[in-house]
């Protein structure tokens, strides 16, 4: 940490802030500038020193210079972590596209997209059966009868079944049908929920919070990694701007920042990420020429009738498409992307 | 809802349009304009049918008139709603003023500050016993310990307790010794964390997330009056935008908008509103000014060590100038506001 | 229009309403919903009757219906406009690539960067002379004798010289030099400016303003269409959000959003876009898997001794890598890119 | 500044950054950490040195240590500065009310306006002349006409004219009519303006850019310090946010920051910073209470049938209870304001 006195900083605060770092089992290090002096506080521990030492009198700032992360960093794992469920690869190479509906409707419903995702080259099946919803009046899910559905498609087609987990006493019936346990944006700092999931030992698909930073991101994803479970899917899915054309805004430039930052892989969710089905395909797109590790993809074969987030999903055709010009940019970008 | 049809939207789409605002149960009712078509669909179900009719073809948008909270709003309910947790009065023209530490740290910490609080006129102490930290290499709380520390200080000064819960399973235990359950803004679209803390029956003190509109706020208070608890107050805590020289931005005008929106009492937390100790008075002022029901503040003897964000507590004599000051604003006011 | 009277709203309320609507020259038509009455004004003339009708008593909110850009829109001009300067070709399926520095430093620089920029298939050099700077002391541009540089570079590469001009009264100096005017982000809303460019009849740049909606944007452009220059290039540049790990949040659902709506081009900047060198290459990418007609990338031969911006500027081998990128993505959208 | 190098950083990378330093004509010092080595560049030239150390090869980032602004900071000048324009007084125990219309409409009405503002102890009337509107198609003011009404008011009442300037070309002309030049929030960076109002030797109200951080506000009255001109008000009007149920967010705890942080006097505008009637007053009397030198208040009699901005208007009696509620804030507070 480096703490920067302010320009009229006397010989005794100087003193002070010197005895405090000691105090917290730091070494300080004094550096006079043309215009005020600063002092370096060296060695490991942080917690709570950083605002000790800003609340020091005659300091006007302290700047971190370490990363609070650590297991999720790649100073720590230079090698991409590749995170696997079923058929599922993500991350070294591998795109894994999961697609599905918003919602687990019905049998049919499901049954009838996971044999759509399968034949397009998808690896996953994405469905709600726990649904966090905006307003208590609207459909909160099929629960249990949901992830019986899903499990069903899944010993129909062989995809992973990726569904959410909405609090921590409801991971181990959630772990019991799916392959990879989904925690929504709204719960990214859900700590409980994240040691929880982590403790499962099943793969996790960890989405941004719609105002987390990435360092809050990272460091969600530091508590299931601390569990000892490394198979962690960072999923980006859009922050809240003031852009009103779409639901949220999908900042791309996250996903390259990421691979330089951590190993864990990153999936781009261009469904939520914007909240309309016409800009769906070319956020796609622009996703893997972006590096993306994946995709997770809201389809419904009526969108119209859909009982949650129609608006978004795309059709069985739209999908298609989309995945063939998927398939066409990361063979440009050297990547494998389902099929073969 | 109003259907805004495409320019170029022919007959049979328009036709869709009404035979689908049928199967809606709602009643249509068409408009031609100058430019383009509009379709109105009237009736009381909304769920889904907003996002259904957006999806028919030939449809530009489609706009709500109804605001989804029910029970929330001013108008279901006119009076102003007061909450009240032993000598605790939030709402209806009484300024209820919560204090305390960051974190419980100790017992002695806790008796000390409690004894301040009750002193300068205070009428509930906080006190975070589960802490939920961005890392998890910070400082975590002192779980059911402090919640025995907190009800010890309630005992000797007979303020109310108010702590944070952050997951279902925690309910029960902390109800034990809580007067008023926090729900962090981390949590505030936790949806099973919020009918459990509806169904504990206590006073609730729910705080607006980082980055929920208006109506989202409303909407999570409306999952907990959905359970019969009424005691909810709505705490604005800041809102996450680009400025740096603060930690959140702490938009006020959110106290007159609540004012007029929903008849439940609105409280100010000016300490995590801006992170900065020398902020903190002239914000909880202008709080009071701008009508807010009740102030939460963060304080501690010893702000420099602090086991967590010491950087915003006040200390004592800050904590009793502050108080001075609002009081005089509250009188102008016409509130009334502790001691008297 | 669409007036939404509060619930309670009486019949002279209602009434005020209609002879309201009636002195705008508008048509009314009342609808009776559930909850809630409903009176939709029709007509052309929009200017100030929002505002009008809101503030008529017994009102809660008025809904626009109509976009308010006309000339922009592709309700009035479907086919995509295509931007010519010399041999930069922008829209319908050709990608133009401008590039070059971000300040123009000297005659040697601007030279070298201009015959580097040609042989790697850029069309247009980039380069500020009038250089817009948040501190006014800060390098402020080479003016007028920048501006001959480019000149000079242009007469020894043939590539169109695009450069920013920031006050009407610059307008005709810059224009004897430049091809592209190119309006900064910080200049979005400068009307005098707007209509400036406009009248020099060249093509414009016109960069979004930082905090602006699609609607502002274009409504900028169309203050330039409205004197009649139709050559408009739409720059998406990045947004200012929450974000820090990047200088800006670059939203590329923006351009098939914009396609959409508009038959204007739209060309993309990953530099200021991220403002980091190594963000520049995947978003750039990423621009043209989204659809984006154009990129205006900062290149410079010594980053490290640039004045100003260097961070962000890509060296001669990173731009020649990104080009042979963007260029495989651009034959897998089907579109032209330089060169051939 | 502090250059923090790298984990894997070599020691040829470190001797590289020290050369550069010593080139930049700054001293460095080295900080070897635990984990990381910190070079330290000390000395008075900043600008370019920043970026240029930034894209040394083994550095991760730059830490700049000083503000960049230099005449605006209370490190320059310690008491606060009041401006003063015939009897408007904003700054040192000040506070300075300006109220008027959003725009001159006719002689009658600016003439009408000014005696109710002159009654109710304005000191200041306001009033657009030249509208920067967001259309090309809204009413653009009525130009030179609008000043000289503006101007007979003034002979009327003794109010100061405050009025925007919008390029400068204007400046001669507004100069004079008006006794305050206004800056609005779209031109805060408009630099040739900032110089030519600083020219002007008139007193200028610089409003906040909608999307503008503090540095970026001082940075840009820099510029009009720079000119020479001192008489200088900052204007916060809100900023652009997420937030859907105002206009702008209107963030107050910038007044408290500006006054630990500038010497100039800080004038905040309730009207544009929430866009809604219904909320001005308790924003302005919020403003008093967190320590504002001044408000800006958009009045019109007959707000319905303002030619814009009329849903923010206060009507005359609106305006006078703010007035007295205001005062007796003020009073609390130990200001000065009107009247008196």
């Amino acid at each position: 940490m480096i703490v920067v006195m302010k320009p009229g900083a006397i010989p005794q605060q100087i003193e002070h802030v010197k005895e405090r770092i000691e105090q917290l089992d730091l070494r300080w290090h004094v550096i006079e500038g043309t215009e005020r002096t600063v002092v370096a506080a060296l060695g490991e521990k942080r917690d709570g020193a950083k605002q000790s030492l800003e609340l020091c009198e005659g300091v006007e700032k302290v700047v971190a210079i370490l990363a609070p992360y650590k297991m999720a960093s790649t100073e720590v794992k230079r090698e991409p972590t590749v995170v696997q469920a079923l058929d599922l690869k993500v991350g070294g190479g591998h795109i894994g596209v999961i697609a599905g509906p918003c919602s687990v409707e019905s049998r049919d419903q499901i049954l009838e997209i996971a044999h759509l995702v399968k034949q397009m080259g998808g690896k996953a099946l994405r469905g709600g059966a726990f649904k966090p919803r905006t307003s208590p009046y609207s459909f909160q899910g099929l629960k249990e009868k949901g992830l019986q559905f899903l499990a069903e498609a899944r010993a129909q087609t062989g995809l992973a079944v990726v569904t959410e987990v909405m609090a921590p006493e409801q991971v181990e019936l959630v772990s019991a049908y799916a392959d990879v346990l989904q925690v929504g944006a709204r719960n990214m700092q859900n700590y409980p929920l994240l040691e929880a999931v982590g403790a499962s030992g099943l793969a996790v698909l960890l989405k941004r919070g719609a105002s987390a930073t990435m360092e809050e991101f990272l460091l969600a994803a530091e508590y299931i990694l601390k569990t000892g479970n490394t198979k962690v899917m960072l999923c980006e899915r859009g922050i809240r701007t003031f852009e009103d054309h779409t639901r949220f805004t999908l900042p791309l430039a996250s996903v390259p920042y990421l691979h330089q930052t951590t190993h864990l892989p990153v999936v781009v969710d261009p469904s939520h990420g914007t909240g309309k089905a016409s800009l769906v395909a070319p956020m796609a797109r622009a996703a893997i020429a972006a590096g993306a590790d994946g995709l997770i993809i809201e389809i419904h074969p009526n969108p119209e009738k859909a009982l949650s987030d129609g608006f978004q999903a795309l059709t069985p055709g739209a999908f298609r498409q989309m995945m063939t010009e998927c398939r066409k940019i990361a063979a440009v970008m050297g990547m494998h992307m389902g099929q073969d």
